[in-house]
């Protein structure tokens, strides 16, 4: 069986990195190409150890490929992608450029005109277990963001189910990776050991992704979510504790309420291998390494108030591994390919 | 002058250490006795090396002392109270055993009797920005717990103000000291690092302290607080994040309404040493290893919800420090005195 | 092609754990009972959550088993694996009870009578780079000690080529999961994070496993080496420097002596997939998660001594990965076999 | 009394912050201004919110003082320093401008001229254990490095004795810190969280103040000294491991020998307030935020090799605080004025 041949664009981030690190044991891919511009010409291996076993020179520009994995910033993935659709080939967009459907939506939170507008109504939302058939067909998928993963999966069912009123919060923890592997004083070892913060307060850029998908499931009036994340001392994760007020006679503020509303998300969820309905309260150290997002719905049976925890690993379910995912929906593979890791425990 | 003589009860934990340092640097008392149980009869500098310049052995029982502080477990703390108020002397409590001014709401959340009602209408709970005269005046303080301070001190002057609606979130986050100094699979190192949880999603402990203290500043209608505390990587500080959606008419959804809000929490806290309105979000670190609490009150414009991010060092404003600042009214001191130290950074 | 049967005695420990982890994606095995005396009854997956693919339930004694795992601590596990090896059952030690030679020597260090006396020459200790066969044709493999892996696989090449001097120092710094999963005040997180020691200053039960193996490959006199261990607040990985005097006229104190000393050492792991031989320092993160030792050895050109650098992920190359390793070839599997992940990065 | 006024220049990286923050707790002292390129004209407050209580504003060059301390570069640290020297004014240089006494050398090791060979007589070596006299009469105080701080006060009394070989192998392990406040791939948080890594293999800076002084102690024959510095994740504390093999008939191998070292070793710091000679292994975090040095001396029975273990505070003895005692020394206060803080626990 020929192996499907794959480029990944800007692999000297930790996405990309990862997305490299997880095809290295995909039975049906090979990696044939990877790009870094300002490490251009230089043994993957060097640059990064870890890879060393992929036996390539990074390049300036992506080679012949079937499939492309763009790790770019936005904009910059945009235009590069540009050319890849034209082509033809298949396009796994890791950055922000392709998320939000409304191109004045993507102006207003980047500052900056949509670089390919046209591509948009191409461009399918890249989660899985909420747009399955669409990602199948695509040959241009938006990777979604990590904290927009770990707050759709941890909503979708509470929204479509129309047990939630409309005023939502999502209080998410992530670690420092997210930032990516540009070094800024934010990022610095001492100034982030021994310390928690929130940031971005006046409104985080994932926050339309969030609002775009949640919506979608429940058109019947406007959702009004706070999204608020915050920096914690530690490399990977991200936890998200989503809040919302129940509407009154769906699910009873009860213990037998509680044990309703995990049926209502196991049967949201049914079938589905990566997504895992848990019955007591995750920790992050449980999706670390894999592709796994847990979930855990309950009730504050004092205020009547549902509560749901989502744990994810940022750089896998919140980046490379979703797209890995997308990449075997995409291809025809069975799903899990690829993504078979257990989590690392300790 | 002569100093005032101090005995602290259980200095082997997390929260007598840290009375124990903060004291060495106060001019106007002297240690004189502590106690221990599992270490009696060793010198203190060999079981904590960092107090070893107080020459004093850690005994069974506390010795003669001006005013006491009691670090105890709750229930073996109000046993070892009773005896000492009865002989007139101060005792500042560091346990939750006369927090909640109910005896009945004890029980319910620390499932016994409690061990001395007739002494909670005595106690006094010890946030002195809300309480200062009682505090003043008081032979028994309860010292609330480290959750609750940085909690109500967020939202105190919000809820004063009559700005907010009874619906409130506050999201927590803590370093790992707040769970004490016994190990535990939960505090093992290698389950806590690169790790973060939610916990006790059926009810903390902390909970009717936080809401005792906001809803008697505010006895119109029955507020509805969920308090969702997490745990994080590091050892020192709190973090709270604390959501509510804006009564209408009262402060503008704008930029302007935002100033007006600051002004609010200023004007509440005018004077205050301790307590600081600061415009950027603020770190823990930037109150780590001093008695600040750092908060700051925003508004999300997209929802019209006040968010208040608060920040402290769980061992000393939510802890020793606060408990120093409420001896320093108890015995007449300047209240600042012994707690001048600046945030260590980074 | 059915299945060999594993079984894994105290799977509940970090150790236990890891093995079940790898084995999971080993094609050639199937785990079909795991013990552990605290939580016999339970589900492995309530106890160890990123295990809860593997469909068991944790037992008081180990089922039916063609291979067997035991993660006991010392003396527990030879009681244990008494009988197993009397079925002729093959079984992989990763306590440190078949590691000495010499049972004298185990009570020297153990405290208490070698509990196996008779199993001591049938036993293999298990590092592959310098037992292979031996292990091929083991029945019973001692899984070496985390310390003495890095610590023997950095040095082995030098003391072989008799290029150094006998007084050797290693000074190692290891993660906190080289303590074991049971609590303790020493690695409880608050006295752990922010915090460096040095222990078993007396003398570390890993040192005569590292002497026993050092000496075999330089039998002309007597080494005299020091190691020192020193506790890190990480919970994955060790880095062990190693330091020792040039003999003069074997290898050049010049930029041309280091290459030479690297050839010395690339010759002497030539075909290995598991020992890197690296020409910049390796940190513990390039191996981490992965059964990886990367060595680095070089001059200091100022004293003309040797220094090496070694680092393994602690629990894998220093624990269930070498463990794997010997199974594989003590079953005629290819010796990669459930060991290709690569590691994890960040 | 008048205060004496005090000028910092370069507070914006972590060593003159922390001159900072300690100044603001000592009684005789006034700093009057603060300078620092990138940040002049901003409030301090702003820049280092721990620093809001000094009511300054950052400069471009300070103004009037009675004593400066240089936290600059080295070469820009020499080149603010010669101005300054001129006009009389009392100087302190973090830097290492005039740390070594040759100027050949420190081209060697700096890669460029010495910036002002006249002063280099004039500098003393800010140890005060070891150069109390001069410092108090010094203009210009050269302070010392953080890992020669660390290790030469652990090798100075056996070296000052006589009882050690001149082959030295000093193993130091650094929080994060040490390498300053500019961000970089080497200190971004996700490089250095699980990882430990040796560095400057090819020598060290801070290897020839570590020799230069230590030679001075025995100028019999030439020291042999190794330095081999680490990175760990933590953001304070130097842990240095030094070994050296005993000369034979001046202390004993044994129990009593150690006994007599320690003898030795407490014999040399008769006096000093700020170094302790400890019975037991010490961990950085007894020195955490502290001033002090704690020196650890034992011997390997079975090599007869001395082991010394010393921590300090990278920021306060080996850095901001040993500057501050250096200065209280030139300008005649107690030598521990400022400098009585405990160290913080946990």
């Amino acid at each position: 069986m020929s192996l499907t041949r794959i480029a990944i664009v800007n692999i000297t981030g930790y996405i990309g990195a990862e997305v490299a690190r997880l095809l290295c044991r995909h039975p049906n891919v090979k990696i044939v190409s990877v790009t870094g511009r300002s490490e251009a010409g230089k043994r993957l291996g060097n640059v990064m150890p870890h890879l060393s076993q992929i036996d390539l020179t990074i390049e300036a520009a992506p080679g012949e490929a079937d499939l492309v994995f763009s790790a770019l910033p936005h904009k910059a993935s945009a235009e590069a992608i540009i050319p890849l659709v034209g082509k033809g080939i298949k396009v796994i967009d890791l950055s922000a450029d392709f998320r939000l459907k409304q191109a004045e939506q993507y102006q207003q939170w980047y500052d900056h005109a949509h670089p390919a507008p046209g591509l948009l109504e191409k461009a399918v939302y890249g989660i899985p277990e909420l747009h399955r058939a669409d990602v199948t067909k695509a040959q241009l998928v938006a990777n979604p963001g990590c904290y927009p993963t770990g707050a759709i999966l941890a909503l979708a069912p509470a929204v479509k189910a129309g047990i939630i009123k409309r005023d939502i919060i999502v209080d998410s923890k992530s670690g420092v990776s997210g930032a990516g592997r540009t070094p800024s004083l934010t990022t610095h070892f001492p100034e982030v050991n021994e310390n928690v913060s929130a940031y971005s307060m006046d409104g985080h850029r994932h926050l339309p992704e969030i609002v775009q998908e949640l919506q979608a499931l429940q058109p019947k009036e406007t959702l009004m979510i706070t999204f608020q994340p915050h920096l914690i001392p530690m490399t990977r994760g991200i936890l998200s504790s989503c809040y919302a007020s129940l509407v009154e006679g769906k699910i009873a503020v009860s213990r037998q309420g509680v044990a309703e509303l995990r049926q209502v998300y196991r049967d949201f969820y049914e079938g589905e291998t990566f997504v895992k309905v848990v019955d007591a309260p995750p920790q992050t150290k449980q999706a670390w390494g894999s592709n796994l997002c847990l979930i855990h719905p309950t009730i504050d049976l004092r205020t009547g108030r549902l509560i749901v925890i989502s744990c994810i690993d940022n750089l896998i379910k919140g980046g490379a591994g979703q797209a890995i995912q997308n990449m075997n929906l995409m291809l025809g593979f069975p799903e899990t390919t690829g993504l078979e890791a257990l989590p690392v425990y300790p």
